[in-house]
């Protein structure tokens, strides 16, 4: 059983992505069961996608996970939805920024997540860590990737199973913005781990 | 050299006190320099800052910390300055509620925490953990002790320094409480070490 | 011109709903241009769709924008797209709970509104009045009927505008909830006139 | 009866403060009972404390009312306490920035306010206004206005009541801070003017 699971490279500014410091963590952890292979995702449109699909189409994973950063929130947020828009408010990390673009022109609205995502919330939450589905996954890169994987293993008939979490920031990223929530490595670690156990077994 | 540490008990239908966790575990570690004292404090009006006197009397600490829980706030909470004041919006462990209530009749209005604050915060901050100065203890048990602490000290003249350290939420406080935020213990813990290391020196 | 403008009755114990507050004061203010025709739906699934959709068919209007209240938020939320799913944290008015059951089984995962979202949000914002544009109505009854409405809309080939917008909690509201965001009747009567304003144009 | 009511003057790149804002439009509408002169002070360590200490004397008011602009508040905030310190996050607008530094070397640790606060804010709720007790004026412009009235009104026997009341930003403050709250022009008006005639009689 093999799993993928991508993290992002930071962007806006940041010396850090709590998402890849988290995947990378988990990888070198490499609990078991079945083989986490991981991968840093370039935070630009149309690059990220093009990564962890050549991922998807080389390692072939009968799980993928993505993960993304998302500042400001408390709580693992394992994302329902991915929509079929790309839609900036910030530049990516080569000066792109699309406005109210389709991520594919011809493809569906939405795709549902097709992780167990309330058994995997609940998990989680068993562990003592906060978490939460969550309804919107954005519409920067982080949903792109979720849209366009989920598209791909559609349009491929690929039988694996796709998703994407959204983690806080980590504690030392809030230095210098007061009042903002984080989440420790270890915990956020430890959350994607049962995470990832429940997504292979629920 | 002597530190004494005091946590408070769980209150307002908590099963656990962020305080008291981390407080029991920064003893347990007890990374010195210094020897820590730690010390778990009743959430009543009147006998929470009785129980802290009686082991600054016995212990004769050089050094005295209070902490308290301080559910929602994302940072560790150096406090600067207790008032003369007890009014509580939520009923004591014993069903205590005083309203606007001076701790010493004949008291000053506040006292300044005798600790140096500004560089507690920095120290715990160079580790990347989130922390800041805060202006206002509240007006519930966590207030009184720290209040009724720096004037015993001061009617007693004993060259203690003493002062509050207010904790968030560890984060198993934050299932079902949905957008709260949190630390780990491991991270409070950790801040907690480095403030009483700069409390010691600067 | 006719435009359909809907609120909702209160729920979760309130005793009013934000929405249906500000609908009915625009209603009264009936500034044009367009005839705004306003009605008041029921806070339960299945049965607040049913109201608006026999509205919809009675009264033809050319424009239709549902509103709910979002407590805790503190801005006009003009909503990108609505979600194929029932799924509520809390009872409705008649007591149900629907957990993940498709709206329509046979419908797409998602619609998008087919309002100018982003030039409401940038007419509001020109008056001063805090707006936004969110890209989850959530799951409860507000996204089912504005599912449930463009879903009509498409397979009657209904030539009409549909979306829906979120409104904070009024002031009052916020009595008893501390830090709560809230936005007067009046700023959000405007911010709401102006929405309209510019769905008509733009 | 005498009332002098006081704002600030906008600071920090900002082209309007809350606080004149709704002080200057309660002046205008001088509702009555008593007398209400309204005085917009510099935010300037030093220059509005004097300003406003020559007002006191030249006007001898029996009722004197501070206010400031607190942006991210959601309430209206009846102040409970002064300290005898200033201590700056950002520069005043000339460009000083005092670090804990005593407001009056002299003078004590901090003063109460002598308003009916817990009156104030039941009243200024039964309008269904959201408002609370604070026990922070911080360490700002506000704070040495607050502290060093109540210190001056203490040293020259003056029989005036004093206090000091926070506002959040206005709407029109938000657009461009994503989900930051406010309060409209018209409900902290009403507010204050409630809380002006609890002050009088309460």
């Amino acid at each position: 059983m093999k799993i993928l699971l991508t993290g992002f490279e930071p962007f806006n500014g940041e010396k850090i992505n709590s998402s890849w410091e988290v995947v990378q963590s988990l990888g070198e952890k490499n609990p078991g069961p079945g083989e986490i292979i991981v991968c840093c995702l370039p935070t630009v449109f149309g690059e990220g996608l093009k990564k962890i699909i050549a991922a998807v189409d080389s390692i072939q994973p009968q799980l993928i996970i993505g993960t993304g950063q998302a500042g400001g929130r408390s709580e693992l947020c394992v994302e329902r939805v991915a929509l079929n828009v790309a839609d900036a408010e910030i530049r990516d990390n080569q000066g792109q920024q699309p406005l109210d673009e389709p991520i594919r022109p011809r493809g569906p609205t939405a795709y549902w997540s097709t992780l167990p995502i309330k058994s995997m919330v609940k998990r989680i939450r068993e562990e003592g860590i906060p978490a939460r589905v969550s309804n919107s996954a954005g519409t920067y890169v982080c949903n792109e990737v979720m849209y366009g994987v989920l598209h791909h293993l559609e349009a491929g008939q690929i039988p694996a199973r796709a998703g994407f979490i959204h983690i806080p920031f980590l504690p030392q990223q809030a230095i210098g913005r007061p009042g903002t929530s984080t989440m420790a490595l270890e915990t956020a670690v430890r959350g994607l781990e049962v995470a990832l156990q429940s997504a292979l077994k629920d």
